[in-house]
């Protein structure tokens, strides 16, 4: 099971080309850096139940308008709605479709984002992506790193958490995926933040792998 | 959004297949007939909560075991288990896997079955069938026809009932489908039963195709 933003799709790019295209004053990649990083806290907000579940769009909306305020920004909603919308057409980073079809020949693909599940199919048909089954935060109305979003997942594809693995970048994703019991590959995305992206690390994964080619040979030479 | 069996997959030659490898006695066929036509009615005492949910492996292994009561059959647990896994690995009818590709080029395309999410998951690893994602009642808990598994289905694809359109080979779930607002298309499988299946038509239906090729030249020409 992949995370998906971050992991499977470059959202820096397009997010600050739309900011970019949105005509508000400001860097376009620090635009796009400072709406992201407001993404764990508002999450934990959600499952802290200080704020009612809201999808990604939704959530988008908040954290848009929080950085506008804070900048003393204004924007149209036709414009916010762009910026919004513009998380629903991300490129995925080269090597994910191939990888996902080699992954695919020998074991079951699926998603497991915090994204909701239309915009996970949204971004799966703009970079062709195929997978088994999309499967999302949204089906149990929690945000990763809840042990209950890993849970049903594994439960949904009738699995142990054990036999399940999680693909992600960030290591706060595969210590929960871990806590819930499930096997955790790190995939390296030296651009999620641009050139001076953090290099991240993680002693406890199963594997560490600069790509999903590289994943499919491990995972397939282990039988 | 598809249903699956007798939709998309010929249920009864494999199931029939099984029977005959099993070596339990009697026509395979009518065998395979017998073990469809108690689906309805033990859905029916899901929905009305008269019996817990159960997803269709449970649900085909008590049918079985009615079946095998009724008719003075014996079964070991392994052939038991043959049986009920024979329903994961069912061929799609010869114009689906085209169809949906076709389909795909305009439209969402996605399944919705009362089938659970890891049986559809094989169905359409088997087939080798293209969805952007794979619905099922499971997600609600609650069986077609029941209103809420239609819904809960164009709420997670962000749309409105009337944006989405049920295919089915089976009025009962066309009318379910309908009466939850959506849209609704009947396929016609004049072999779903074998040569002497009944002649299905649907007038209240938007269309009444022979094969998925035509529904999706249908929609394509409708802009």
């Amino acid at each position: 099971m992949f995370d998906v933003f971050g992991t499977l799709v470059d959202w820096r790019t397009r997010i600050a080309d739309a900011f970019d295209a949105s005509g508000l004053d400001g860097d376009p990649a620090e635009l796009a850096d400072d709406w992201r990083k407001r993404y764990v806290p508002i999450l934990a907000e959600v499952n802290g139940q200080q704020r009612p579940w809201g999808n990604f769009d939704e959530l988008h909306f908040v954290t848009l308008d929080d950085l506008l305020r804070e900048r003393g920004l204004e924007a149209s909603d036709e414009t916010r709605q762009r910026l919004v919308a513009a998380w629903h057409a991300l490129d995925p980073w080269p090597d994910v479709k191939d990888g996902l079809e080699q992954l695919r020949r020998t074991h079951v693909v699926a998603t497991l984002s915090n994204g909701h599940v239309a915009m996970l199919l949204d971004l799966a048909r703009h970079g062709d992506l195929r997978f088994d089954c999309v499967l999302s935060a949204e089906l149990v109305r929690a945000y990763k790193p809840e042990p209950a979003v890993y849970l049903s997942a594994a439960r949904l594809l009738t699995l142990d958490p054990g036999e399940v693995m999680l693909v992600a970048a960030h290591p706060w994703d595969l210590k929960g995926a871990r806590a819930a019991g499930l096997r955790s590959a790190l995939v390296r995305r030296p651009l999620e933040y641009g050139p001076n992206s953090p290099q991240r690390d993680d002693a406890d994964a199963d594997h560490v792998v600069d790509d999903l080619p590289e994943l499919a040979a491990r995972l397939s030479s282990r039988g």
